[in-house]
């Protein structure tokens, strides 16, 4: 046996030894059965120490290259080889079949996101975005929320970095049900739950209440990532059209009089993606439905801390006194898209088992970011962020309208949203999803096409214009490319 | 109307006349059909603004409290009031018979856990912790990581606030990949997707691979919060039991003989709770019936770095040529718990298919604790404070099996793990969860009881000691009782 050893190497000799005898068996030039050297005649041979060898031929062992029956260690045994990276080996298992019928739902769901954010990486730099949905990262509080997470780490020894409280770190709960209140929500910490944006708030809601095959009550147009998290847990949608004032109310009544429905989805304040805010009346009459029919209300709250004009209705949860309504609140919306902290509160016994799906499904969210935005709203900074984009969303959303009204051509109307960030164009005629964006692009402005807020994603007459990203200069561009790419739709 | 304004206060006038009007009509003062003064009386009255009666009469109308068509905003409207904090309304309305039986399982699951923890509180500062499975915070390298994430706030801009990729931060993955080689395993980037810590990764592989009522192999006893997220995914569990080797491939192949069962779930190194790490041939063996009969094989590395030993076989994964090994890993368990990044590696579309499912149920992790932790690693800490706690674990596993062979009375044994932090003592005869943890806290010694990683927890004769908290002393102090305890174990 003839082995390469460096004693000038940084590798250790014993990593040499064992590195050089894996090659020599894997080559075939030691082959199974055969015998090694007694680790005292390769120590003296090599000039070693024999601890060396012998903790060589303990990893071989340890391995498989060598038979481990005790005193017969220096056999060389037939092994695997390791697997080398190969991406031909892909496909050799089909995943596709052994998936359920959501994951695969999920999948297909992604690959249309997939291509969609594929072509904006194409078009990147090249248009005006109305699409995304999250604060202008210009407007970003940094320098506040880096203090603040420096304070954070300077202060708070390893609890920060430890698993915390399940239903979320203290102190933040306390500070959001005081929050609650000017919501006109009362709530207690322990009707808190922190979650991983209101996205898992979502599915641990869908977790709760739906066994596969279960049926939900939701707006149409609604939310487009609602739709195939439903569809990963197996649940059906079942449509309630969105009116000019909301949820069409009769109809709803007509769908929980049929097969039963497991809660009733709605976005009461700027509604994505119509950005309709329901009258306090409707709220009240839709509270009354879910209540006289004992079917839980899930009331996203995503935009509550964006109503920038005042005027809003308060939510849905603030005349809950009978506790049938979940409702959900995020920080992505109005502060760090992704700091993935949301939150959901409903009466105690809801929240304890929402907190038990989610012990087991993550065990809980990481203390440190929850310490920093704890810390970051009680030094007052989410306040003084929020007054500060409320005063340039109302510009933009003022401007946004006006230029509308000057730049989009006969035959096109939308919302006129009282706050939040949607507004929701008609155009003259359905388009698909892909045919729409491609053309949009092709005028350098980016929106969202109606056809991914509705169930199926067929070809739809909507588009949803976002105006959480351009600032002034860009609206005005943007609106004005808009009516240029309207005017010219293909046919 | 009478109205108390105060222009001393802090409240702005408008919100006074708001809430003093609120409070009128919630009182009954004003009722339903009633008028209110036009705004311009009621601000000569008040000497304000006319502006200011308008924007309160304006908020009052959002929210239900005056009639809302247009020229006649002043009518009292009839409208429910906003829900008081009540703790007694707890329970109106009846969660448990509206979750689905898996939501049901996870909450009896957390009970149990609740009731634990709750008596560990009691206790807490009077016992030495052989439960926790947690690094020593003591040993936190928290110098090091409060520098590396100052500089990732200082460098990053609003992207480490933003959505970041869907797998996960790209440099992290690419590290990963990197850290993966050592320990034989080939994966690209592509390959990896960063979950929130391996119970997330665990979560979504059963919801890619599992319908609810399907069935899934598993090691018993095993890591306990997997039997209820198999539960709240409406999994079954069919047991194969552990002998000293590992998982009995014997029982394995008649389980996998029967009906369809999706996947096996294995722990290889330092297994949980039994502490068993299975020798290169059961990995070959145990690889070669999982690709015989095509039934993927979750191999949990959840300690992989925790070889403080050497000598641990290399991961199945890294003789997967086939690719029907889904891999987990973790940080959790060799740098901070709380950190919650683990990660999945297997074939590319797999990881694809888990990144569809984690797409929709949370929208993907936040970049910021992830360059947090790619620049930890890239700066050479991560491998130092591996080294510094492997000469640590490597004393306190020797220690405790010194001061076992000292201190445990006849007819105990245990198992005599080669690295990781846990062992598995048998007692002489069956306990309950509760009774067992209690005697043990009356001795002041905390450890987990056997029965919690067994599918029903039904009473056992094992009990798992783990060594990642209590330094030398204690672990002398806490053998000592823990001898002293099961001397003298209630019949």
């Amino acid at each position: 046996m003839l082995l390469k050893i460096d004693r000038g190497a940084k590798t250790p000799v014993h990593r040499q030894i064992e590195t050089e005898t894996r090659r020599l068996i894997d080559q075939g030039a030691l082959r199974p059965g055969e015998a090694l050297p007694p680790s005292r005649e390769l120590a003296r041979r090599l000039g070693v120490n024999r601890s060396t060898v012998y903790q060589a031929y303990a990893d071989l062992q340890a391995q498989g290259y060598l038979l481990s029956r005790p005193g017969s260690y220096n056999i060389v045994q037939a092994r695997r080889k390791e697997a080398a990276y190969d991406p031909g080996r892909r496909g050799l298992f089909n995943w596709a079949r052994r998936t359920t019928p959501g994951a695969r739902a999920a999948h297909e769901a992604n690959l249309v996101l997939a291509a969609g954010a594929a072509s904006r990486r194409l078009h990147e730099g090249k248009f005006v975005d109305f699409a995304s949905l999250e604060v202008d990262p210009r407007l970003y509080p940094l320098a506040e929320f880096r203090s603040v997470v420096r304070r954070v780490l300077a202060d708070s020894g390893p609890d920060a970095l430890r698993y915390g409280e399940l239903k979320g770190y203290l102190p933040l709960r306390a500070g959001i049900a005081r929050r609650l209140r000017l919501h006109g929500i009362s709530a207690s910490e322990d009707e808190i739950l922190m979650t991983s944006g209101s996205q898992e708030g979502l599915d641990l809601v869908i977790r709760l209440l739906c066994p596969p095959g279960s049926r939900v009550a939701v707006e149409v147009p609604t939310y487009a990532r609602f739709l195939p998290l439903l569809a990963l847990n197996g649940v059906e949608p079942v449509p309630v059209p969105m009116t000019p004032a909301g949820m069409d109310l009769d109809a709803l009544e007509r769908v929980l009089a049929g097969s039963p429905i497991r809660f009733v989805y709605s976005i009461p304040n700027f509604h994505n993606p119509t950005g309709i805010t329901t009258p306090h009346a409707h709220r009240e009459r839709l509270l009354s439905i879910c209540q006289a029919t004992e079917i839980p209300l899930l009331e996203d709250g995503f935009e509550e801390d964006m109503k920038y004009f005042g005027k809003v209705p308060l939510p849905l949860k603030s005349i809950d006194e009978r506790g049938v309504v979940i409702y959900l609140g995020t920080f992505s919306k109005a502060l760090f898209s992704g700091l993935r902290i949301g939150w959901i509160t409903a009466d105690r016994d809801c929240i304890d088992r929402l907190a038990a799906v989610k012990r087991f499904s993550d065990l809980g969210l990481s203390p440190l970011v929850q310490m920093a935005v704890e810390r970051f709203c009680r030094l007052g900074f989410y306040d003084l962020h929020l007054k500060r984009i409320h005063r340039v969303y109302r510009r933009r959303l003022v401007l946004t309208l006006e230029e509308m009204d000057r730049r989009m051509p006969k035959g096109i109307t939308w919302t006129r949203p009282v706050g939040g960030y949607t507004l929701w164009v008609k155009l003259p005629r359905k388009m698909g999803a892909a045919a729409l964006r491609e053309h949009l692009f092709d005028h350098g402005v980016a929106a969202t096409p109606g056809a991914e807020f509705f169930p199926g994603g067929r070809p739809s007459e909507y588009l949803r214009l976002c105006i959480a990203r351009p600032n002034e200069d860009e609206i005005r561009t943007g609106i004005r490319r808009l009516g240029q790419a309207l005017a010219s739709l293909p046919a």
